[in-house]
């Protein structure tokens, strides 16, 4: 069976097409073909790219319309021209949405019925960047395929676990009532992350003390015992916790105050400041790219930049040592997405901070930075694993699972 | 030479007198008379109040006027009536001023000079409701005793040792140059902490690994290592950080944008709601005072005080977790003011969630809240502290301090 994933950015659109079957394999299938629209090159521009697992590889750009006839565009170079890996639009028989805003409403992944989709428009004010490029991505789908079952998954879902005293915070409880309350983000990343981990150590997710760095550009940690999450950096939204690339993470909330009151900020000003120019963008002045921060702090004179990795690894310890606190110990440290997955430093910085709790990295294995491995030193008591997020097949599995569900479905794994 | 402290809240004014002479005793010192004038009490009235060490009392209320003249009647009450323990207002030597915000100037206590004032004066954006009340403070002082020396001990000065990664915020680094950056607060009361911890331990500050839980209507802790305080919890203001009685501590800084954007807060709105409305009170809607919400909390049906009580030591407890990170371990754990001092099992719960550190308490010791003594079982790794804090006395022993370096002063400590 043909499963599409789509994955909605607020100025991106990365989509992938798997084939799956009656069993799902352990590791992530190179995905058939996959496909990007990106907003933010030009002005008044959209860059379309697509490649196929076979190396084929279109790219294309073309003057901003609609996101539904942009989506449209991209998904059928599915069809048609040199990235062609399917007949026609028909083959395509189920999609499955990364959605980042779950709110309280959803546990897990559902088909994507009307009244889904009436939530995830109700959401918009906590997500107001993201649901209505989702939304635009269901009628899209809607549109190219003619009504084929859609699902969404929650980058919330994963953390519906959280315990009362991690998602209420400390402010009148009625604010609690009204959903202003603490969710959690990069679900699909740390759900895929901890059932991988429990793989690589052979060994059930019961029992396991876990904490996973998810860190991108966007950047949270899980704590997962038994394979559930029971706390997390992010929050009520994605702002909270570790400084990122350009997010401040937590601060002093009365410092929006402060600036509003003595140097008349808006809020909109404030809401660039703290998601736009902050983080490692903020305090080194370069970029809030890690690897352009890390190759300027090559360069003797940019103290900024040193300081910029400093105090995102001082962050991140922090962090971790809180996460240690809540699991009461801790049996592994997981690091993915771009930045963990590939920067060696930053990883073997935080262990060694760390050492107290008798972690300890294998200083080459470190270094080369394996995939979907254990980089801790023979001695040490804890585990340090690097692993390859791979959201969108997670978002597969997801589909996978709700289609045992459908009778309809159920078929068209076994007979593809 | 008796030397007179000056503690000015935001809605009181505590005082009180100590005679120091030439060696400083260890523990601190019954003040030969205290005193304090209370704004909370009944809507335009001050309530005024005395004691002298030989437990003579007063006790009035008298009309709200401008706060140097209620200062005046409240000193007054030192060489007149009941209460009086000097003949006259000029056997006071010098006066000694808790000031809440040094911000970047002041790493250590000062003798007050016209430049001091003018910076206390300017830092008051920072601290709009405490260092006005400061100022006040001083003339009072001047009026009442015809400029005897004064001296400005600050509560951000013990934190004037935190790095870099600790005081600077992932924010635009321009923010940091203007004084956006983390202070920490309540550092008279973690520098007294520290010192006592060391002298109960019978070993020197030098090594030992120390967290201090400042635990009162504000909430805060201290990493200390050397005897220098390397993170709190508090940052830019007292907002930062552990739940409190009335106040947050850290929750998303969206969510301020959020209440404003969708629900029209203003800034003072917020600032209430951050600062009078959440914390303990928030939580429970019952009160900020926990011994309120934990007698609440016996009754089966009130589950918001029982949930008020677990949020808030769970976030002890993690952000514990994140200061033990910062130390790379745990020799001692301090708990210190009104809560930190009295509630067995607040102390109980936080060292339960804290086993895997090795830290086991003795519950009878522990039931039995003994003033300064170690409370941690004998087959505990790190010890558990109660301290009876003593801001003011810390006040009188900066004073002291100061008070060696001018001829004039020091001869008046060996000549009472």
């Amino acid at each position: 069976m043909k499963v599409l994933i789509m994955n909605a950015g607020s100025s991106s659109q990365k989509s992938c097409l798997y084939e799956i079957g009656e069993k799902l394999p352990t590791t992530a299938p190179t995905p058939l073909w996959s496909g990007s629209a990106d907003w933010t090159k030009e002005v008044g521009k959209v860059e379309l790219k697509a490649k196929t697992s076979s190396g084929k590889r279109y790219e294309h750009i073309i003057s901003t319309r609609e996101r539904t006839q942009i989506i449209h565009e991209l998904l059928s170079t599915m069809w048609e021209g040199e990235t062609r890996v399917i007949e026609s639009s028909s083959e395509v028989a189920l999609a499955g949405h990364r959605v980042v805003h779950g709110g309280s409403h959803y546990r897990e992944s559902v088909f994507i019925t009307p009244e889904v989709r009436q939530t995830i428009e109700q959401l918009k004010s906590f997500a107001p960047l993201h649901n209505p490029a989702n939304l635009e991505g269901f009628i899209a789908v809607d549109e190219v395929f003619g009504n084929i079952p859609q699902v969404a998954t929650f980058d919330t879902a994963f953390h519906s676990t959280l315990p009362p005293q991690s998602t209420i915070y400390p402010l009148p409880y009625e604010l609690y009532e009204q959903g202003i309350r603490r969710y959690g983000f990069h679900g699909i990343s740390h759900q895929y992350c901890s059932r991988r981990a429990a793989e690589i150590l052979q060994r059930s997710q019961q029992g396991l003390r876990l904490i996973t760095c998810h860190l991108g550009n966007g950047c949270s940690l899980a704590a997962i015992r038994n394979g559930k999450s029971i706390e997390t950096t992010m929050g009520f939204t994605p702002l909270e916790g570790l400084m990122m690339g350009t997010r401040s993470g937590t601060i002093d909330p009365s410092i929006l105050l402060y600036l509003q009151r003595e140097h008349g900020y808006d809020t909109t000003r404030l809401e660039t400041l703290l998601n736009k120019q902050s983080g490692l963008r903020g305090i080194s002045g370069i970029s809030g790219d890690l690897r352009q921060v890390m190759e300027a702090a090559q360069n003797e004179e940019n103290e900024r930049a040193r300081l910029a990795i400093d105090i995102y690894i001082y962050r991140l310890r922090y962090f971790i040592g809180a996460l240690v606190a809540v699991l009461g110990g801790l049996d592994a440290l997981l690091f993915t997405g771009g930045v963990g997955e590939n920067a060696a430093e930053i990883r073997a910085r935080t262990c060694t901070g760390l050492a107290f709790l008798h972690l300890k990295i294998d200083d080459q294995k470190n270094n080369s930075s394996p995939v979907d491995a254990d980089i801790a030193h023979p001695d040490s008591s804890a585990r340090v694993l690097i692993v390859h997020t791979e959201e969108d097949w997670e978002i597969a599995c997801e589909c996978w699972r709700l289609a045992q569900s459908q009778p309809a479905l159920k078929v068209l794994l076994s007979h593809p």
